[in-house]
């Protein structure tokens, strides 16, 4: 079966990611995932939320939010309502909480990484997007910070990314866009790290269900496309690639 | 390797089941999970949200909230915040999509079922406590309208429960209470019906990740804790749980 | 004349009072009233809100709400609209009020104590159940506290407890239930100590009046009625109701 | 004993009440009692709020403010908070409460009187000189409109003025302003209508209590204040007195 | 052509500006404005917002708001609504920025000056009276201080005043009331210092445009009328006018 | 005097605009004004605001906000405090304003055009950026709507364009950067149409003054500049330029 946009079941859309896109933010790209748009930062501040404080650890929280006309109806923005909806905080809890995995949050020391994720235009799979993304770009803020100033252990301890995956007419589909995402009875977010390893597993049957054999299919082709996510992230970082996961001498 | 509180791996907490709980609620019941006790109940109304009008389907939303003393420290009430935390938002929406997942909204016709699960006291698993107690709930709500005026097809067509499994000290364990859920690597929560098939499969490396194998482990884990959890709702339900996926003859 | 439930105009509801109704605060009851139902907890929190802080004088904060199925109708939550409302806003402010006129605040110290008070069941009254389980619940609390630590005077000088009172059908009554209050004309909460001085008189004509003979009826039956209620706060609280009002010797 | 502004213990301090004070509202006032200063209006508006609509009842709405410096230390205003606080609600409640015991809803048909009183200067008894302020104001918009339209019963239906009594030093006293409040023990307000009948007793022992004959003495008290303050309201008034509790003839 | 209330185009309103209005407040005016009344306080605060704390600088905020029935329709609060509208907010911003155009924020070390202008009538032009109320206000409150314990140099260091000019009927005219103002199709407020110079020029085409020329006669206009306002508050402020802009020798 | 970027005093910055840059809104582009990047998009509604329904009217509501990392610091989100700050609201009102001044709103009929303007990355300028840019949105927008069925005068009337100007180091020059906003004594923002005349003048000194000479001078800057952005806007437009105050015969 041919998918409306001709991929086939295991393909991912184009994936592009500008570095450096604003001038400025410690971290910053613009992630494209087929006509998904997403504007990822990374802002560091020296210190940590109430909680944290005097513990030697730092943080990471993560906003997201839409542009009002990312989306084919225009969306009301949540400052007009006052209030975040749900939708919204499930998400930025989601970003956040995944790059965490990620962090060795002592060697990063007190300090809060703020990860703003930014949809400019919409087409399926924003979450994934922004994930992929914000590691990008937050690979670079904690670069910049260690060239200043190096760590003895790079904090970040190895590579994150996400997509999504689902079950279309049938068909267990990889990354899918608005129009698969409609007509999807079950639709998965899955966060892997570089060396294989579940971060998040969200599985969610929407007004339907899924058996055991479903569920393997689905993790096997997510496993595939965060692969290849991962490698245009290696490409993109160059040489900061090599940061990650090391751990130097002390001087 | 045994369990602070004695159990074994495979083994859920006491359940009990109180029908009836309140007087003014068309299905209301208290669920005990171990420690944690749930008020769940199900209301009527004869309308459905905005989005849904003229269309001839029904709705389920559902609210979650934890008294300020259901906890060890004193929680802040969202109200006197004036807004909702994104805990309690992730959960409300949880509950609510896994309802649906069992309920024919055609069937159910132009109504909203309401939702409300108030934790009494929360020692971990609350949100799928909810869940299954408000499975119960709801099924004495419509069955009750069912007494009044038969529906064709009763809308809900099958049984629904939730626990959650985690890895604690390197073991997969069922039903994780309070101190295991601060100690796990990874927590899921897994909602299923009564066919064996999932609704939710949400599983979270908290600062840490988790490989193919212990997924498998995980869900297999919680699959034998739902099939428990449904008989005990079976029990609970008596006669009404045989207007569970039933279709009667039009008239 | 007989009232709708066979009780003669002087007699008060059933009352129950469960203690150590939850295992996390350091005071809890369940109240009942016939139908209606509060769950009254007492925390300690060892700080003071800003305009005491340094006078080394505590406070007791309250806190009111009820489950939206406590009442016939689904109430909409607070928290969902965002603010709390105006009845709410009342009845927590008489709460704090009323059991402050029988703690020494000097005597406690500089610690808070907050009472929440949760409505699982109403059915008229919840305001005055609410104040006579809250008693019991910082009795309990504080004498925990005195357990550990002993204070040289006990901070709580005197019983209290609340009932209403109101003119139906042109008859005072003691203890209105739901269906006797919404037929109302005069509306009287009072609250009173145990040696038979008042805190708070609160009566009110809703679109009617009342003569000054109408008020001294009320007070008498609300009188009597605080009296019983005294009582069996005395019952519960056991060795712990020999505290009330204890003034030990320095040390 | 002498109160420390030389009055007598059941004098009240002078009252003067400016009619028409503004240009735009159908009825306003400005009251003076003492140094306290409230402008009151009342505005009536053709329809009722949602749950009244289409019984033919009327209905009245109070709202109560105070300008930042109406007080000594400058408050923060409502608005800039985002949120109205618990003693104006409490205290807009009541004013609300209060006038519609002396209006025949039914007479006044589908309409809404808004009330608001607006607090110039405080130096106690601002919700008392409110409710005394607001009767006349509302007298004057129900005037106006039957002016126009005659009704066949003015709905107005008895005069109702408020003070406060309070125990200071041990005495009873009427009319407290701000620094006798501060040391009152006990702080009543009444509101009574003109053929000598209680709408409103709210008597509070702020870390205190009081005894049956000291709550007579205060209810005495407040009765001969409100005594001179109806009459009062009545010179005001002059002619549009007649028209309170008129039954016109039908047509 | 003559205007609807028999001025000349180059005329302002009847001014009247009452000292010392309120009791409370340090500097505290009634200023009228033909039917425009607004009540305009200043009141001082011995610290300073966070940004500008141990900067040895001063601040001015301002906060203006109008009585629900200022106006001919009722107005909700904006503290009923739990925000503060745009307009509010806007007209708030320029009465701070006003003034502080005339303020040595230096020489008024860490104080900040509370600026309250309330509407009580409205009848065009509350912004613009509301500064020129504001500004007497605030030298007398600024002078009290003085008088206790003298600035070195006087913190205020010119006049201010302020009002709208317009086109109304393809003619320039000064200080337009709510009926001009509803047909004008260029709308300007002008706030100008003693010496003549200009802190804000807010011209406005309201679905309308205007020339340069049409502009110099507004600006024009607006001069005339100001240097009038300046002279009436120099009457007023009498002995207190000569501390403006003084720089007295240091002890 | 030569500016810090090399400019001279009467040279705008670099001026890109992109034009339909989102595929989702029926008008979009992305502006570039030197540094300062805006996203203006138009949408239109096929209704109007309450307050015009029946009137056979159209309106243009404007919203305006930036991305966290827009600037050097993070500024927190106005949905994340719950409220639009008072410079956001300012600004859209300003956008929504000067929209208006070129659109004939019974033209448009009643259709409500929302302009959406984000920035992106802030140096200066951002609001008349927004306003020059979302210009080009809404034409293209309505020129969409008039290819479908076409409008017997097309609503929008003239070009439209903003410029800001200020006094800096005591020297009047054309469109600010940040770095120069903030050296500026005297900020203004002018707004202009096509024929020369002026829609909106915001003359401002922060915490200084200007004379009515340095006031002509600014304006004689900002005339020069708004008309480079008209010629560009005309340029960008192409045929769609064409339509721009056209009125076609009728059918």
């Amino acid at each position: 079966m041919t998918r409306h946009d001709e991929r086939v079941a295991t393909q991912l859309r184009k994936i592009t990611i500008t570095e450096n896109y604003l001038m400025h933010p410690e971290g910053s790209v613009l992630i494209q995932v087929g006509h998904t748009k997403v504007i990822c930062t990374a802002s560091i501040e020296e210190r940590v939320p109430g909680f944290l404080r005097g513990q030697g650890k730092g943080w990471i929280t993560a906003e997201y939010a839409m542009l009002p006309r990312a989306t084919a109806q225009r969306t009301v923005r949540d400052a007009a309502k006052g209030k975040i909806n749900g939708r919204t905080m499930e998400i930025q809890r989601l970003i956040g909480r995944a790059l965490r995995a990620v962090v060795d949050l002592e060697a990063l020391g007190e300090r809060t990484i703020w990860i703003d994720c930014d949809v400019i235009q919409a087409d399926g799979g924003t979450r994934t997007a922004s994930i992929t993304g914000a590691f990008v770009a937050m690979v670079q803020a904690v670069a910049k910070l260690h060239a200043d100033k190096p760590f003895n252990h790079f904090p970040i301890t190895d590579f994150l990314a996400a997509t999504s995956v689902g079950i279309v007419n049938q068909e267990a589909v990889l990354d899918l866009d608005y129009v698969e995402d409609v007509d999807a009875d079950v639709d998965m977010n899955v966060v892997m790290t570089g060396d294989g390893r579940f971060v998040e597993v969200q599985g969610t049957g929407e007004e339907a269900t899924f058996s055991r054999a479903e569920l393997n299919d689905l993790l096997a082709l997510a496993e595939g496309g965060i692969q290849q996510l991962i490698e245009q992230q290696n490409i993109i970082l160059g040489e900061q690639a090599q940061l990650i996961g090391k751990k130097e001498e002390e001087a």
